[in-house]
Order: C-alpha cells, then structure tokens, then sequence
C-alpha cells in the first residue's frame, strides 16, 4: 500500500496553528516561512513516497539479522539512507557551520513524520542520530562537536544512545556499566547494554555510541552517571577511521514488530575495555542525556502520529475498494464499498481525528521549541520553553497511545484480511506497540507531567494551558454555526475537568502520593486529549473563516466535520476520566499487593 | 509463563450472581449444582494447566504448516486432544443420549474460559466443532445426529463452519458456493471456502465440514441459502470411512497470531463435485447458521475474557518480578517490584476489572440460556431466551474490544520485555486481535445489538435490564459501605445513560439508520461496559454480606476492591459514550465519503 505525505495538512497547521509566519520572524530563521516549508516538504514528500515507504513491508518480512558479530539490514536500505543523507534531511534542524541545514523544528518535525510513516523502522536510525547530535551540542567540547556532529549530519557515521542494561529499564540509577579512567584522559568502558536501537548496523561506516556509565568510585545513583563517546572505530589523528574498539554486538531482539531496525545486545570492555571520551563532566551524565531524551520524546510521539498516518491511509484505501452489504439507509440498490456504512465511517473519523489533533499538538509545540530557543525576548524564550517542557509528555504519551488504537481500527478496518500479514495492516499495529515503552512508558511520561510539569509550579504551567483554552472558548462563542456551539460545549467541560484534575495533582502529590500517581496516566490522557481538541478548536476557527473566504471549501468543511467528530467523540471522553483520576485512587491504593 | 484457571473466581461467579443453584432446579440439570461445579472445574483445570497451556508458546514458534494439501499441526496437539476427548470434554454441554455429558452452559462456558485461556489456538478445534454439533442439533435429521455427533463428541472426528468466500465476508448474501441436486437425494458442491478454521488438519481421521452454498435456481441473496454437511471422507454403509471427498485444502493463511491454529483456502468440487448432504429444508441455511453462530458467537466472547485472563495472569507474574525504582510513597528503602507502583496497580487492575467483569456477564447470560431450555415454565424460557439473546452481541463484543486493552496493557506492564516475543506477553496481543473480527465483527455485533435487540422491540428488552440494573442500585442504597456508596454513584449514572441512548436509538433506527448506526459500536461498548458493572455491584454486594459472615476475608475484600475499581475507572465511562452516541453522528455522517 502505497503513501501520499499529507502535504496539504501539514501545511494548514504550520500556517493557521503553530504560526509559521512568526517563526519565520525569528533571528537566523528569516527564510523559514510558508513558502519554503511548502517547497522542504514537497521535496521530502518525493523521497518518502517513492524511496523509502517502499521499504516498509520488505524490511517486515525480511528484517535485520544478526551474524558473526555483524547486521545486516533489510536489502535497499543502505540506500536509501544514502539518499536520505546526501539529501540534506539527517541534519535538517541541524546547525549549518557543522554541516546542517538550520531549519527550525516546526519544519523538521513535519518531514519527520513523514519519514516515520514510510518506514518506521528505517527513522529510528535518523532518530537516534539526532539524539546524539542534540547531546553533543548540548555538553560536547568544540572539538567533540567538529569530530563527530559533520560525519553524523552527512550520513557516512550514525548514533546510538546506550541507556538501557538488563537490571536498568526506567531506574538508570541502576545502571553499572564501569568507566575506568586511562592516564592520557580517556576511560575504559566495561558493561553489557540492551535495548540499543542500530546499535549495530551496515547503513554507515561508523557508529558513535553515547553511553552511560559510572565512573570508578562515583556516587551511587543517577548523580554518579557519566556519559561517554565511545565510537565503533577509534580516529586516527588525521579523522580517518583507526581500530576496532571493544564494543560487540553479541546478539540483536526478536520482536513484535519495527523488525527491520535493528535492537542490539552491546558488550562493551570484554577484550580489554573499549576506549571512551566523556562528555561534559563527570556524573552530570544524565543530566545532558535528558537533553537528548526530551528531544527522542518528542520524536517518538511523532512516530506514533506518523504510523497512525499510514494505517488511516491504509484503512481509507482498503473502505474504499471493499464491496460489502448495502448501505443501511437504503441509498443504494446493491452492495456498497464499505466507506459508506457508517461504523467504517466512525472508525475512519476516529483515526484521521486523533492524527489531526495530534499533529496539531506536536506542531505547535515545536513551534514554541523554536520560540524558546531564538525569540531575542527572554521571557518570552521563558514563556515558550515552559510551554515547549508541557507539552513533550503528552506529545509523546498521548500520541503513542492513540496510535495504539488507530492502527487496532486500522486493522478492524480490514476485517479478516486485516489479520493476514500479506495486507499490511497488522504490521502497523505491532510497530506501534513499541511506541509507548522506549524513550520512557507512558507511566514514566506520565511521571514527569505530574511531578517535574504540574506539582513542580503547583499547577502554575497548567492552569496557563487552560487559560489559553478559555481564550480559545470566548472565540468560538462569538460564532454562530452548529459546530462551533458542539466544540463550545465539549471543550469548556473538558477545560474545567483538566482544572479540577490540575488541582487534585498539584495538591496530593506530596501529601497523598499514592493517589496523585494513581492517577498520573489517566491524567495524561486527560490532558492530551484536551490539548489535541483545543487545537482541533482553532482549526475549526480557521476553517470556518477560510471557507467564509470560500478558500478550497471541500478541505474546509471536511476539517469542521473533523474537529466536530473530535468534540463529540474523543473530548467527551474527559469527564470521564476526571471521574476515574479525583474518585478512583482507592481503587488502586486499596488493593494489597499479594490480593493480585 | 504457567496458567493456573481461577477456579475460585468461576464458582464465586457461579454462586453468587449466575445462579447455580437455580440451574440445578432445572429439569435435566438436578446433578449440576455446586459441588458438581467444583468438581468439575478442578478436573478441567488440571488438564488445561498442565497438559494444554504449556503447548500454547509452541504453538506461537512452531505453527500448523501445509504441504501437499495436508496441513501438521504443532507437535503435541495431536496427544493433548486426545486427552481433551477422551476426558469427555468435547461433549460436556452435549446430549447425553448422543455421547455428551448433558451439563448446564453456565459449567461448560467456565471450562470454555480454560481450554481458550490454556491455548486459544488449540481451543478453536473444540469451538467449530461444537458450532458444528449445535447446527445438527437444531435441524439435522435424527440419522444426520446420530451419524455425526457421537463421533464428534468422542473426539473421533471434529466440525468446521465454512461460511466465508472471497466476496463473501460480513455479508452471506454474497455466497456463490453452488450446489447441484443428484437423483440419490445428495448434492455435488463447487466453490471456494476461505478463512475456515481447522478446515484442514491431523488432529482427527475425519472433519465434518458444514457448508453454505447455493442449490442451483434458488432465489438470490440470503433466502436462498442453504446448508451442507460436506465430509472430508464420505462413508460407508457400515459407518467406516470411505472415500476421500472432493474437498481439498489449497493453502493456510499467514495470521498476526493464532497461528497454530489452522487457517485454510478449502476448494470444493474440483474434481468432479464435492458429495454434500442437505442439512434441514433447502433454502434455510442461513437460519440454521444462526444458531451455530450465535453459539460461536457466544464462544468467542468467551475467548476474549481467556486470553485477557491469561495476559492478567502473565502480568501479575512479572510485576510481581520485576524490581525497578524506588516506591513514590518511599515507603521502601529500596527499589522494589514493580507491583507497588501505583500506575502498574492501575494497569493490573483495569486488566483484573475488565476481565472479572465480562466473566460474571457471560457466565449470568449462560445461565439464563440454561433456564430458556430447560426451565418448565415457558414464560420463564421465553424471558431467559430474550434476556440471553440481549446479551450475546455484548459477551461477543464489549469482552472481545476489552481482550485488546487488556492485552496490550499485559504488553506494557512488562515494559521493553514485553516488545520481546520470548516474553510470550505480545503473544496474547496478536492472538486477540482476531476475535473483534470473527464470528461477526465488533460492527456486525453492534448491527445485531441496534436492529434485532434494540430497535426491533421498541428498546423493551433493554428497559427491562435497566429496571434489574435499578434493582441492584436499591440494594446498593441500603448500604452504607464507602465502596457500595462509590459504585450507586457511577451505576446509576450509566444506567441514566444507557437508558437515554436506548431511547435514542429506538426512536432513529428507522427514522435515522446513519444516525442510529452510527452509535452502534458506541452503544454496545456503553451496554457492555454497564452490564459487566451491574454484575461488579453484585458481586460488591454478596462479597460484602459473606465478609460480614467472616468468610475468607482477603478474597471478598479483593472482589470489593476491584468492584469499587470497576465503578471508578470503567463505569466512569459511559456518560462519555452516551454524548457520543447521542450528540456525535453529525461527526460521522456529514463527512462526504470523498472527503477522506
């Protein structure tokens, strides 16, 4: 099944939501408007649709294997990723004087999807490039930087980023990967990691892990972690690869799904120790590693817009071509293609609303990342960095979970074909099921938004999200149609339940833990749930008045409609779940361990 | 990973909310009371757990293969069916006086949770075959019975239902099997069966395939339907097999799970006619079908509830495992198992709710197919009948859509673990997703649930089960427990909307289908999610009165927790679906079909 990136969407939000006109106003992103996001998509749209996508089903069926050491990846990749990096697209949002293309994030985070709807395997090693990158720029010396961002940022060397070891999952302060420190200031790295995604490969000629390790005699916890470079191939002093370090793959996963990205047993140190360089200081390695976590989270939340994309495609093509039973209206005289009854309908509607709201919410919020990052107002950079460190847990938790479900419906929609591997369609639900585990579960995402985004400012962050909503709310009073009172309605409620909700976790968090944490996922979901509809408000504003304009009137009532079935049959699930989280702590807290 | 069956929880529900002793009172059943029960349940346990659960990850690694138009099933099937036979549980429900055991529905639906929670793969050979068995029962002639069923009871020989075609999916009208009258009173059969279940295997020396198809000259669309006994080995005067029958497996399906159990493309008469044996009057094949579906129907229901048990059961072991993170209360020095996480108690929870719900709905809806057979008061079966019929699209339906949050929930509850496919965890994840699809699609249940049981009786049915459902609500009143109080709240706010969606969708299913059908998964979601709640009130209720007795205090205290639970987070979600149903299909229908 082929893919068509959705263009003209992306675009829509880039200009009517997340304010592409402004970031364009941002110092060094002058010539990062509507027209050149429109023309970096167009191109990357290109590259996607014929080169990569293509790759999909061939990489499921005939994934990475692992032999003597060495992985060999799906045949056609290797090319395709270099394509990808003589492209341009791995160091897109990277800075141009290491070889990057300087473009702001609201513009990568859409070709980012796309390359994730092609092929969700194949981003993931894009992806964990760019940790790295972030990393590095982040903490790494100048020379750090010069050595190895340009080499990522063309594609001849990829990353890695090496938290996980098999007592070390969510916990990394329980990480005991050993750095033993050499005399001439490099260390020697001993450990097992798992868990590392490309951590061995054959797409490029060098990988750089960034490892996680604890230097000899370091505090115990994640304030003893250090983060290490330890490259596949030692330089040598020209820059040209030098020997085999001590790090072996000994065996890569087999998984439910994303097959074709391979998932690496690393042994660092078991021939003597491999040689790594430490990263910034000692023991604030977790520290720079969140920097590039926050920059994964966000990353992976829109993995799961992208394979939610591609499986609502799917499913539509599939509605489309499948003749089955006359419509129950009577419309028509015989058999009907299935888009006609209305539960393939409603299942349709579900999936394209939750990519939308979603799409808008990611979109956004990297264009408050760009804001954060170059508007020349500090408090302003405050205000949006704020905003930016809200939002990355739902982008992440909120929009894996959906993909969940879609790529489910995605299947349903299929009926029996769609429990056949040969359709497709199955492949998308056992992709995304990684999506809400790596990066941090859902819980660990749902962790971070109570304690770190809401208890932290006692909800200050929050209650500003929903005084932008209300801003949102007065606007869509002053209009008269049906479908602005129906978003009025389902968005005012499900405000005032994410107050309520905001209160109960800012206050029980410290007094009544088990309770605040009881509720901690369910208020995620709240939240995302309501920021996506908010976002699926302003579009519906937007549209409406473009359609006043009578600009493309077909896209504009099929938006309404969107936000319209987004109101009555995903924001209306909030109240609900307000219910569940400042009600149903006892239900949680009151079960003894052992009654399981 | 082990199973152990929840015997304990089966004969709660059995005493204390279906209503063993009642069905002892039957006429027939006057030997299957509580005792029998146990006895019952603990011999079937043991065979599940130890012979057939430890096939069910084999199964996974090691599927039915096909070669030669013979398809080999997973070592060890062929022993452990056997043993399944032999133990007489095939013929549990089934007459005495044809070989069967002759118990109540109420104790076979218990024993169907084991054998499917065991290896659903391995159960699905007994479930078509007691479809099959069902069919003949219904209108079979005596020698057809006679000739079929003991041999299928005693394992000799087993069923298939061979209803699909390729263009022939949810919709039978579409069947274009043929059948050709023959001057001895048979009939030679041409066509192509698809997606048959067991339609081939090595489990038997014989399959009793039925089959629909189409007598030649019979009118179009499903009242010309008819039903066939097609033996996979037609036979001799003397009983013995005879010669092999033109039906012929030409490929098995490569499936996202269930896979060993046998998927088959099954060819009809290309070789000169397959011999077909009419089953009942010609031309009403499609009303016997019925019967042996809605059985089906019924079973897979059953499934959902096995295989959310299982991932339960699976998730609770690792959790209870896994140590990981210190409590957020630091209550504990130290890291701890991950079970005292208040966001994995949530998630065993909802799966332990979920499951302990739909159980005690199916096993009070058996009970009530129990009284509509057999109880000697024909108001009373008539009553029961209709009561069980209102119930079958909810057992099929909401237990299924419930499997796959409770299995993908299992997933996440073992974290990056889970993504492993030597977990076994993604197993239960990939074997579900089949059961919202066959035996009639979650849509197709939803159809049945709106049109035959809703709107057909102007909601009466459904009115009737919200006046029990106000019932419990005035015993619950007459409590004063904080946990009978919690469950009032939410109860009667379900009921309240269910009620109000019933209204709705009697008043537009004929005046409005796409408005109607458009909240029709909706609506079985919210009737399923209510009635399972119901059961949950009573099961708070009777498990307060025995702990007031002082009987087994940890379990009844268990069974209120989880009550309690259930009205919090999963109750709580029905107002939700009700603005759904009633507010959302303008989202779903002003959508032109273009505009996807």
């Amino acid at each position: 099944m082929s893919y068509r990136a959705p263009v003209k969407d992306m675009l829509f939000v880039m200009k009517e939501l997340a304010g592409i006109d402004a970031v364009a106003q941002l110092p060094g992103h002058a010539e990062a408007g509507y027209d050149t996001a429109a023309a970096v998509l167009e191109e990357c749209a290109k590259l996607n649709e014929d080169v990569i996508a293509p790759l999909n089903r061939p990489g499921d069926l005939n994934p990475s294997s692992f032999a003597n050491g060495e992985v060999r990846t799906t045949p056609g990749f290797k090319q395709a990723f270099r394509q990808f990096a003589d492209g341009g697209w791995q160091g897109l949002q990277h800075p141009v004087e290491l070889g990057g293309q300087g473009l702001p994030k609201l513009i990568h985070a859409a070709c980012a999807e796309m390359v994730n709807s092609a092929n969700l395997s194949f981003a993931l090693c894009p992806l964990l490039t760019d940790g790295a990158i972030e990393a590095l720029l982040t903490a790494g010396s100048d020379e750090q930087k010069t050595t190895y961002i340009p080499k990522m940022v063309d594609g001849t060397w990829t990353g890695s980023m090496n938290l996980t070891e098999p007592q070390a999952g969510s916990d990394l302060s329980m990480v005991r990967t050993r750095a033993e420190p050499q005399p001439d200031g490099s260390y020697k790295i001993f450990g097992t990691k798992i868990f590392i995604t490309y951590g061995e490969h054959d797409l490029a000629e060098n990988i750089v892990h960034l490892v996680l390790a604890r230097v000899v005699g370091a505090p115990e916890g994640v304030k003893g972690i250090s983060l290490f470079i330890v490259p596949k191939f030692l330089l040598n002093a020209d820059g040209s690869l030098g020997a085999r370090n001590d790090v072996h793959c000994v065996s890569i996963e087999h998984k439910l799904g994303i097959k074709a990205s391979p998932t690496a047993v690393l042994q660092y140190g078991d021939h003597g120790g491999a040689i790594g360089y430490v990263i910034g200081q000692e023991n604030r390695g977790l520290e720079y590693m969140f920097v590039m976590m926050n920059a994964a989270r966000f990353g992976v939340g829109v993995q799961g817009i992208a394979v939610a994309e591609r499986a609502y495609q799917q499913a539509v093509a599939y509605a489309r071509d499948r003749v089955q039973s006359r419509p129950v209206d009577g419309s028509l005289p015989a058999a009907a293609a299935i888009i006609h009854h209305p539960d393939v309908k409603r299942m349709l509607m579900t999936m394209r609303a939750h990519v939308e709201g979603c799409r808008a919410m990611a979109l956004v919020a990297a264009a408050a990342f760009d804001a954060a990052h170059a508007h020349p107002d500090a408090d302003v950079r405050k205000q949006n960095q704020a905003f930016y460190e809200f939002m990355v847990p739902l982008v992440k938790g909120f929009s894996t979970e959906m993909s969940l479900d879609v790529a489910s419906l995605g299947v349903q929609v299929h009926g029996g074909m769609g429990f056949i591997e040969e359709t497709g369609a199955a492949q998308h639900l056992r992709d995304a099921k990684i999506l809400t585990i790596y990066e941090g579960t859902t819980a660990i995402q749902a962790n971070d938004l109570v304690g770190r985004k809401t208890a932290r400012d006692g909800g200050a962050m929050a209650r500003a999200v929903a005084g932008q909503i209300e801003a949102t709310e007065r606007a869509l009073a002053g209009r008269d149609s049906v479908a602005a009172r129906a978003m009025l309605k389902r968005l005012a409620a499900a405000r005032q339940a994410f107050v309520d909700v905001v209160g109960f976790i800012a206050g029980q968090t410290k007094a009544s833990p088990n309770a605040a944490f009881a509720g901690s996922v369910p208020y995620l979901l709240l939240a995302g749930n309501l920021v996506g509809g908010w976002q699926m408000a302003r579009a519906l504003i937007a549209a409406e008045d473009r359609l006043a304009d009578d600009v493309d009137a077909d896209f504009m009532r099929a938006k309404i409609t969107t936000a319209r079935f987004y109101a009555d049959h995903i924001l209306s699930k909030v109240p609900g779940l307000r219910d569940s989280i400042v009600d149903g702590a006892a239900g949680v807290t009151e079960m003894a361990v052992e009654a399981f």
